[in-house]
C-alpha cells in the first residue's frame, strides 16, 4: 500500500545485502535552503502560529494537511495518552535512568526503548489484527459475522485480542471519549466499526474470559489511526509522540525532587499534586 | 528557583550516595485510579478534545493550564522546530539506525541521543546565558548596557553567544516569526528583550565576527521559554517534543523507501517532495 | 529448552497482561552482601586475576565456568568481531551522535541500537536456521542431504541463507580462523558440521547465486555459539560484547579528533593509522 | 595530552559551528579491505586465538599491544565490575525495559544510558580528581602532604572524594584485589600511590565523615587506568565494557523467566542461584 504498510512484517528479517554504493538519494519530507524551510511544501514560518502542533505533526507524517475534523481528532488522540502515572515501563525506565544523574534526554531515550510489544506496541498489533479481520469482510462476511469469528478464535486461543481490556481500567475513560469524538467528527470508518462490533462480541463472552474486555486506549487509537490511513509502524509512533511529555515530566520530577541513586519501588508512591479540578467553562 | 532551574548545573557531578532505603515516595504529575486518570488534577478524558496537544503538554510540564495566548505561543514554538531536513545529527542518527532494519522506536531513541550540546542543547545554554546577562541588569545596568557588555565579552572571547547565527540561515525564518508572535501575544518579557538588545549589539559588531549574527530558532525558543518560566532542562525538552515527528518521519521514510544497509551520504540528497505551496486561506 | 531458546520467537508479540503484583522475586546471577560478591556462586574477588574477561563473561551468561578449550574459543569469538572499520551502521550511528557533542555512553547506546536484523542480528537468525536444518537430520536425513535441501530451498527462494557471503569479503578471514580453532579445540558439533556441509552445497550452486557464498564471521559465530549451547538471543549478545570496544574507539576518535557537527561521508575516509605489522613471536 | 585527555572538559559546551563541508576524513583504528582486516595494524585473523579479548580491547582503545603484565591487569579490571546484582540503576533500567518485551539490545542500550555521573561516571571524576591532586605534587608537595590537603578539603566541603566509600561494602573486595595485583604486576604509578595515601589520610578522619572510607572498585579502576594512561572518558568506557555481560545476563533472565509488564521492586528479590563455590585448583 502507498501508506507504507508494506514495511517489513513483524519480526521478518530481510537478509543483509552488499552496502549500496553511496549515491544521490531522495527525501520527500523537508526542503532546506538559506532562509527558507519547506515542510511537505509549506513554508515552515507560515505554519508557525497557523497550525497546531498536532496538525503540523500530521502533515509531517502523512504528507498532507489534515481537515479541520481530522486535526481535532489527531489532537485528541495525542492528548489521550500523554501520561499514565509512574507505573508504565517507559516511565519507570526514564526515572531509573534519572536516578544515575544522567541528562534528561538519556532518560527520555530509555523511556522510548521501553515501548515494547506489551507497551505501546499494542497499537501496531491491533491495526494489523483489524486489517486481518476486515479481509474476512472483504471475502463476503458481514461485519458482525467477522466480529463473531474473531471473538470465537480469541476464546479458543484463550488470548485477549489486541486493544481490549486494561490492567487497571474496566472501562478505559480515554477509549470511550476518543470513539465518541470519531463518531461526532465523522472520521470513523470500517476499522472503528469492526472494533465496536468485536467489543460487543467479546462482552457476550465475558464469562469465558473471566474479565471485562472493553476497548482500551490503545485499541481506540489503533482503530481510529487505521481509519485515518496511518501505516502500521506510525500507529506506534503516534503513541510515542503522545507519551513524550509524560516521560519528560517524570524524568524532570525525578531529577529535581528525588535523591540520586534511590531505589524506586513502583507501587509505593502517593499522588500529592493538585486536587481534582475541572477545565474552565471557556474550554468547553 | 521553584521552577526547577536549581537542577544540577551543566556537567557538575554530584557524589554518589548510599542507595536511599526504598520507602513511599511522591509524585505530583498524574493520579491513576480504576476508570479515572487525573493529569495535574484534570480528568484526562475531559482534556481530550478540549485541549490541544501543545496545551496538554504545557500543563504536564508546568503544572498549570496555559492562557489562550500562551497556548498559541507554545503551539507555535513546537511547530517551529518540527523538522529541519536530513542533515541534523539527530536525523542522520535515526536514519543510520534505520538502515540496520531496527524498529522505528530504536531509530527515534538514537535520534534523541544526538540532541547533544551542539544540537538542541543550545536552548538550555542560551537560557542560562540570558539569566546571567539579566543578573547584570538586576545589579543596576540598563538592558542596553548589559547587552553591550555581553557583546563585548563575546568579541573578546571570539565566541558567538548561544542562540545567534545559523550554519545555513543568515536570517532564521523561524526566529523572526516566533518573536513577532511573542510580541503580538504579549508574552515576551525581559529574556526576549535582552535577546533583541543583544542582537542589535552583535550586529553593530558584525565585522568583528565576520558573519551575520541574527537570533536563530534555538535563541528565540530559549528566550521565550525563559520568559514563560520553563526550567533550563525543560528548554531542551521543548525542542525534543518539537523535533520528534521529524525524527519519526525520516526514520519511516528510510525504513520504507531505502535499501537496508545503505551508506548514507548526507549532502548527496535531493528533495523530491511536494512543490512549494501555501496554506489555504481558512488557515490564515 | 532450558537454555532460554524458548524465548519469544522473532517478532511474536505476547499479549499485554495485568501488571504482576510486585512481590519477592528471584535472580540466579549475582549475590551481593556487605564485602562479599558472588557471581554464579564464585567470589568475584577470587575471579579477578584468575579468569580472563571472556571466561568471566561466559560464566555470567551460561552459569558455569568454561573448560580451558571453551575459554580459548570464547576469547577468540569475542576478538573476531571487535571492530570492522567505520562503515557498519552501529559505528556510523555512534560517530553521528558524537558529532553533536553527546557523551561517550550516548554514542555507544546509539551504536548498540543499530544492531538490527541486518547487522549483528544475523547471528540469531543463523542459529535458528541451523536448528531448523538439524530437525531434518533428526527426522532421518543425512547431514549432507539436509544441507543439499537447504541449499535447494535457498536457490528456489533466491535468498542467501544467514551466515553466508559478505558485502566486502569473498572469503571472510575471521570465519576460517574461528572454524579452524573450533576443530582444533574439539568444541565443534552438529551446527558447525551442518554449516560446513551447507557451504559446500552452496558453492556447488555458486553460479545460481552469481557470487561466492563462503561462511562469514556471523555464520561462524552462530554455528559455534549454537554448539556451545548459547540461547538464540545470547548469540546476538556475544556480538554485542565483541563490538563494544570498537564502538567506543570510534566514538572516542570522533569526539577527540573531528570538528563537532561535521557531516560524515562514510565512504570518503582514509586509514592513516599504524602500518601492517605482525604480533611478536611471544604471541604465537 | 596525546592520550586524548584533552577532550571536552566535563559539561563544557562548545558552540555549534557551520557543518563542515564533507570531504575525505581519516581514521587510525581499523583498515578494511577485501579478505583483509587490520586492527591498529595487526591482521584481525592473526589476533584471533592469540590475544585475549581484554588484550584486543586494550589494543583497540590505546593503539598498542599491552605487555603481558598490563594484559593481566586489564583482564582483571574488566572482570572486577562484570556484575553487581540487580540494584544498580543500569541493571534496573535494562530489566525495566525488558518487562515491555523489548529486544535484548534495547534493554542493554537503556542500561548503558544509566551509567550517569553517580554510576560508573565516578571513574572519570576520580581520574580528574587524582590528576588535580598530582598537580600539587608537581608543584613541590610531597605525596603525603598532597593527600593530607585533599583530605582536609574533603572534610571542609563535607564531600566524600570520588572513588572512596561504598553504599554496601565497608571494604570493597574488588578494590583490594585490584590494587594488590597492580602492585604485584608492577603497573602501579603515581595515581595509585596518591590513592593509597589519600585512603590513609581519610581513614585518619573517619570520625568526621561518620563512615569508613576505603577505596572502592571505581576508585581502584580509576587510579590504575590513569596509571595505564587511559584518557578520562575511556575510564568510564572501561567500566562500560566490564558491565556489559552483567546487563545482558539480567535482561536475558528478565526476558526468559519473569512475566512481562511486572512491576520490579528492587529490594524484594532473593538470590536462588548456585551456592558459594571455589574456583578449581587449576585456576589458581
Amino acid at each position: 500500500m502507498s501508506n507504507g504498510r508494506n514495511g517489513p512484517p513483524q519480526g521478518q528479517e530481510r537478509r543483509a545485502q552488499p552496502r549500496a554504493a553511496s549515491g544521490r538519494w531522495q527525501t520527500a519530507i523537508t526542503s532546506v535552503e538559506p532562509n527558507r524551510i519547506l515542510v511537505r511544501g509549506f513554508p515552515l514560518d507560515e505554519m508557525v502560529g497557523r497550525l497546531s502542533f498536532a496538525e503540523a505533526a500530521y502533515l509531517l507524517l502523512m504528507g498532507e494537511l489534515p481537515t479541520a475534523a481530522i486535526g481535532k481528532m489527531f489532537n485528541a488522540i495525542l492528548v489521550s495518552s500523554i501520561d499514565h502515572g509512574v507505573t508504565p515501563p517507559s516511565t519507570l525506565a526514564a526515572r531509573t535512568v534519572a536516578t544515575s544523574g544522567a541528562p534528561l534526554k538519556d532518560c527520555v531515550a530509555a523511556g522510548v526503548l521501553a515501548f515494547g510489544p506489551h507497551h505501546g506496541g499494542d497499537i501496531e498489533t491491533c491495526m494489523r489484527f483489524l486489517d486481518a479481520g476486515l479481509s474476512l469482510v472483504r471475502n463476503g462476511h458481514a461485519l458482525q459475522q467477522a466480529a463473531e469469528q474473531l471473538a470465537e478464535d480469541a476464546v479458543r486461543a484463550r488470548e485477549i485480542p489486541p486493544g481490549f481490556g486494561h490492567r487497571i481500567h474496566a472501562r478505559d475513560p480515554r477509549a470511550g471519549r476518543l470513539l465518541q469524538m470519531a463518531l461526532e467528527l465523522e472520521v470513523e470508518g470500517e476499522h472503528v466499526r469492526l472494533m465496536r462490533a468485536l467489543e460487543q462480541a467479546l462482552q457476550a463472552r465475558e464469562r469465558q474470559f473471566g474479565r471485562p474486555l472493553a476497548i482500551n486506549a490503545d485499541g481506540a487509537i489503533a482503530a481510529i489511526s487505521a481509519d485515518l490511513g496511518f501505516a502500521y509502524e506510525l500507529g506506534n509512533a503516534v503513541f510515542l509522540i503522545s507519551r513524550l511529555p509524560g516521560l519528560i515530566a517524570h524524568a524532570h520530577e525525578e531529577r529535581t525532587t528525588e535523591a540520586p541513586m534511590r531505589l524506586i519501588t513502583p507501587s509505593e508512591h502517593d499522588y500529592h499534586g493538585a486536587p481534582e479540578r475541572r477545565l474552565p467553562e471557556t474550554r468547553k
